[in-house]
């Protein structure tokens, strides 16, 4: 007979969403934070958006692997302890982020932000704004989330002009290596930035970036918020040379007090990435798979770190 | 040689733009309320959303032909003098208006108006919004203006239920006829108006059809104003039954005081439509191609009433 297995999961929900059939698995609540567990962990689901920090608290459980809910693993490695395996979420926020993608340009393009704001005041702003027919649109990271992006994108008779890690030829085209990205930044009426925050990703967007802009371009950032240096962009979006429409901001949370709140031109939204009625289906479907793996002896899936 | 034919345009920024060679053509600059002209006018372009009560005033000044920069004409046969054709827009606002609509859903689906109100407040508030992967979305009109809707719908992974004058099938499926209208609402998450404003369309959504739709659905309205009952969808928005996107009012522009405005779930943009800045080069197509009609001594393109 095979061993039962624990799974661990952050909250009561999800264990009554996820239901997991009572054969060979022992299902139990627990979150970082609470007192450790009295038992052995095989497969601990981490709750959505959880501070990498907190993963050191796994130092005195004993754990085999960890699904994150996110997909970026930026600061996982720093304090994730020896031998446990990282697993991220692939095939979850994709293509809601994609969709947020769309959200951001539309609204920003169209001016949506401006109505709402005229809305609050009762007053019927009409205007003419720049649309996204025709425009230039340079995707950076041709990854899940990337794909995803392009696909929305590709009815609304924009340019689409992609940039990978190296450059290469797929399915769809062209992808300009970023040894490129300097030159191709000029051509540019929208930046989406879909890439992963590493080293080579950090403050990729600085001052000289922007300043290779057109005036009045759009950045839009659903990637992680250090991609783009705080302090340059919002010298640009106060001088009224730029636009943004942020997702992910640094810091993060954006304190009530940061001046980036209330610049021109620029919306923030509160990381609501994959964050759809559309994701807890899709993270149940990652951990039944893990779950499954786990009891036929098989590797999990999308192991990034650790084991 | 060929008669001088002359063309009025409505102010001196369209008259440069187009700058007609002056061959055979003599361009003048008039607009309705100035005195009337000295010269019989072949093709008067309209100024953009004229009223078109405004258009009685013709009945002193001598016009062939009147070109609009508008696609919807209700209320113009009732102010059209005789003998006058009037040509809408076609191919002018179609791609833009299906671009606001995705702009107009994306932004209500995945809480872009919330995000906008938190930031004047300085406020992260993160929260699950519903996305638009997996809703129903029922697309009444599929004429340009739906084709256009439909085309940037389509890789957002939503079922799309379409209704028409009359049920037929065309190149993208089935089309439902107006007659099962009542039966086709209560499936949709989205309902989107893209209609023209007849005697027919006028009150289409009523206390009866909302009464029909799930609850939380989003109506989104890019046809005309007086398409939706505004009293009963105040009403239903009050009481948080469902949610609204506004392109369009009645009464349009909607007053400073106006109770719509500040109702829970709303979004009103002031007739955004097809104003971006894809459209003075398609008004100048359009009119281009009118006056080489004239000359040609052809029929006008899209004469819709008069003549």
């Amino acid at each position: 007979m095979e061993r039962t297995l624990t799974i661990a999961l952050p909250d009561a929900e999800i264990a009554r969403r996820l239901s997991l059939p009572p054969d060979g698995v022992r299902t139990i609540v627990w979150d970082l934070g609470d007192p450790d567990p009295d038992v052995a962990i095989d497969l601990l689901v981490l709750r959505y958006m959880i501070p990498p920090a907190e993963l050191r608290g796994l130092d005195s459980v004993s754990v085999r692997v960890v699904q994150s809910q996110t997909l970026g693993f930026d600061g996982v490695s720093e304090s994730l302890p020896a031998g446990i395996v990282y697993c991220n979420a692939v095939d979850v926020h994709e293509a809601s982020t994609g969709e947020l993608v769309l959200a951001l340009i539309l609204a920003s393009q169209r001016g949506i932000g401006e109505a709402v704001t005229a809305q609050s005041r009762g007053e019927w702003a009409h205007a003419q704004h720049p649309g996204l027919a025709g425009k230039t649109v340079l995707l950076i990271g041709v990854g899940g989330v990337g794909r995803e992006i392009e696909t929305r994108l590709a009815p609304f008779d924009a340019r689409i002009v992609r940039v990978g890690r190296s450059a290469r030829t797929d399915a769809r085209g062209e992808v300009h290596g970023m040894e490129s990205l300097a030159a191709l930044v000029p051509e540019a009426d929208i930046v989406v930035l879909a890439v992963p925050l590493t080293d080579d990703t950090r403050h990729l967007v600085d001052a000289e970036f922007l300043g290779r802009l057109r005036p009045g371009a759009l950045v839009v950032n659903v990637a992680r918020g250090p991609v783009v240096d705080t302090a340059a962009l919002m010298d640009w979006l106060a001088a009224s040379r730029g636009r943004a429409a942020l997702d992910v901001t640094d810091p993060e949370p954006l304190p009530t007090d940061h001046p980036l709140w209330s610049l021109p031109g620029v919306i923030v939204t509160p990381h609501l990435g994959g964050h759809t009625d559309a994701m807890a289906g899709r993270v149940d479907r990652v951990v039944r798979e893990q779950v499954r793996r786990l009891q036929a002896g098989e590797a999990p899936l999308n192991p990034v770190l650790g084991g």
